[in-house]
């Protein structure tokens, strides 16, 4: 019989349910900030997802030509798009908030967290080079993470800049340099060793490969680590631009947002993607570490001038919305959580009283409760039964006596408690129940 | 500069809302009747996707290879998919009552209502042969569409069974049928001339196919449809079949669901899908005839037999929801609607006041009011002019005498009311408004 393609997931009510209490909390987050939804195409000119892909990314994108002979592939992000959007879009108030929530689609081996189709939540702020931009990026993915359950969210904060200061430093030429921020990217992954060689194999010396892996990983405060950061860097210019920049970054997560306990310097962020120009950042969960990072984002201020047209600084995040359910299975917030049908099951107990129930689970619905009738089961055995099976609330009976007296007989399928009652009292105690 | 493909379309903030009030309803509506939501992947095995297509719509599948060389294809319906879902886990308790809220994808000629990207809203009642299932439905997707603004949400209701039993009675070839529902779905669109015309093509002489056309649009009342079909089709066990099945529904929709006045018998709905069996039906707005059918669906007892390898017989319907919007749009349902991007905007008239500014942000939405902060404006009149074109109510200005005295300014932007006060006293009075 046929199955669902290799990576992909369906998500039945109960697994669905987590999926939106998750995706509610981020909605309401993004919605305090001021952040409006938008909603793009689920796929776009390849030439255009292209655009600032990365060869890795490129590989996994699903394309296809349309009957005009466009390639056509499936997002695999959504900046693009909205830059994209931006651009179509001059004339929009700056700066523009905008968010969504949808799925995206990569080519990947399937692994845990890795999924060939996976969602989304993401925010852009379009329009703002001030480091308090990026700083209310990563404080409301902080907040957005921590409503959602994931109360130990944490951010590792980074610059481009500092990685190209190091890359100049070491004598790195340009294009070895995404290659360069690729190995950088693996130190946490595949360890010091594997970096020093690969490093090596772009032409650092050993030794100096080994002094960057360890400046990389070096341990200490936020403070610390941008002093010696700063020592380092001290004749690249882009290099202490982008120190200063992470400087400030987190003096304003620390002082406008009470941050203090939960960002870091971390010069081992890089960031896969290729359109990043300064500030990155990624969220982890500090005590469920092994998922890796739920959320990451920085700043782009050259995207929407290179899809767009017009010079617009922006900076934004996406979060890993299977990633965050992950982490949340492992910290046991979904335990207990049951997915229920519906309130009331209306239990006609002959097929002759069916329409009289489908009045009374209309009534019900009126009264914006739900209530469901099953039209192939008319003992009442099998109804409760299938009531339990339902974990519905109460099952409301209409047998002769019942419509005789014009009546209902109610039960609480928790209490197993049973009266009979007038329609309108058993909606009353419903509603207040 | 980059455009989004032919045929899609963005939804900026605005139009996004107007789509998630409508599927908001929709939703709620899905869930009083107690169906549970799921969610599948966007792409299928092209295989699935083509089993009961027909050939129409198989030439509108977007598909491609993976690089392990399996056909893919892009959804372009989404009851095939629930089939292979309800066929993967067996021991779910029936009736099986799902519903989704979801975008799909067909390569179509781009015309008003038809986009190559839309979005559907539907629900499939599974594991019911029983008419009240199909009234059910109906009588759902009147509701949803009702609560969403169609308030003249009517149904037309039909059986392949009679349209089966017509193609027996006039002789037509087993493999001339599919050709013969499609020419019957033109009538509405193409006129009694263009349906005589191809019938007569395919074999039914000209005076047949006048007298089936007229057949077909007969008027006159519920039951003097039925009655005029049970004598044509007094030779076709079929076709009674199918005409008492037609009138049951209709009974249990008058009687269970008071709706005597908003459904009626109507020949000439065929519906496109090949995996139909027996009762069909489509919903219009009375008064918006323009725009077609909003929303339609019907019975396929063998689709999950087929693509899920056990007998169960199943019901179902989708909305479309672009043009439901369609619809509320002609009658003038969103006038005057606006998207605020948030309740408050904090005006520091000073950069140095940035910080406070943010922590005053913070303050509002930690009580649930959505706020922004503009790091790019410090002067008071080009922060009243952005709070004005993002439809602000409120504007809490941060200047030096704020400060040292420990309050806040708060603007109406509506009433241009202006005063000067402590911050809670300001988050008590934005809660009360």
């Amino acid at each position: 019989m046929f199955k669902r393609p290799r990576g992909t997931r369906d998500y039945l009510p109960l697994d669905n349910l987590k999926r939106k209490l998750v995706i509610e909390k981020f909605r309401n987050v993004f919605e305090l900030y001021g952040y409006g939804e938008i909603l793009t195409p689920a796929f776009e000119h390849l030439e255009l997802l292209e655009a600032k892909a990365g060869p890795e990314v490129k590989e996994q994108i699903y394309w296809f030509e349309d009957k005009a002979g466009r390639k056509l592939g499936l997002r695999f992000e959504l900046t693009t798009s909205v830059a994209r959007v931006v651009g179509e879009h001059r004339s929009l108030p700056k700066p523009i908030k905008f968010y969504y929530i949808q799925p995206m689609w990569r080519y990947e081996e399937p692994q845990k967290g890795r999924l060939r189709e996976f969602w989304q939540a993401g925010v852009e702020f379009i329009g703002s080079r001030s480091p308090a931009a990026d700083a209310e990026v990563v404080a409301l993915t902080i907040r957005a993470l921590r409503e959602a359950g994931i109360e130990d969210a944490a951010a590792r904060l980074n610059s481009r800049d500092i990685i190209e200061g190091l890359a100049d430093s070491k004598g790195i030429r340009v294009e070895d340099r995404d290659e360069f921020f690729r190995i950088l990217d693996k130190l946490e992954k595949r360890g010091r060793d594997f970096v020093v060689e690969e490093l090596n194999r772009i032409g650092v010396e050993k030794r100096e490969a080994e002094l960057l892996a360890e400046f990389i990983s070096m341990e200490g405060s936020n403070e610390e680590k941008l002093e010696e950061a700063r020592i380092l860097l001290k004749n690249s210019d882009r290099g202490l631009n982008g120190i200063d920049r992470v400087s400030k970054i987190i003096q304003i997560l620390e002082n406008g947002y009470n941050l203090s306990d939960s960002v870091y310097v971390d010069y081992g962020i890089v960031r896969g993607l290729g359109y990043y120009t300064g500030f990155v950042f990624e969220i982890i969960s500090e005590n469920v570490r092994e998922v890796g990072s739920v959320a990451g984002g920085g700043r782009y201020d050259d995207l929407i001038k290179l899809v767009g047209g017009f010079e617009l600084p922006a900076t934004g995040m996406s979060i890993g919305v299977e990633r965050v359910i992950e982490v949340l299975e492992a910290k046991n917030v979904f335990a207990g959580l049951t997915c229920k049908a519906a309130k009331v099951l209306v239990a006609p107990v002959k097929s002759d009283y069916l329409i009289e129930a489908l009045k009374i689970a209309e009534a019900l619905r009126d009264n914006e409760i739900s209530a469901i009738v099953d039209p192939e089961r008319f003992k009442l055995r099998l109804l409760l039964d299938y009531a339990d099976r339902l974990k519905i609330d109460y099952v409301i009976i209409i047998g002769e006596k019942e419509l005789s007296e014009d009546k209902v007989t109610m039960r609480n399928m928790k209490t197993w408690e049973q009266e009979t009652l007038k329609l309108e009292d058993a909606i009353k105690k419903i509603l207040e129940s």
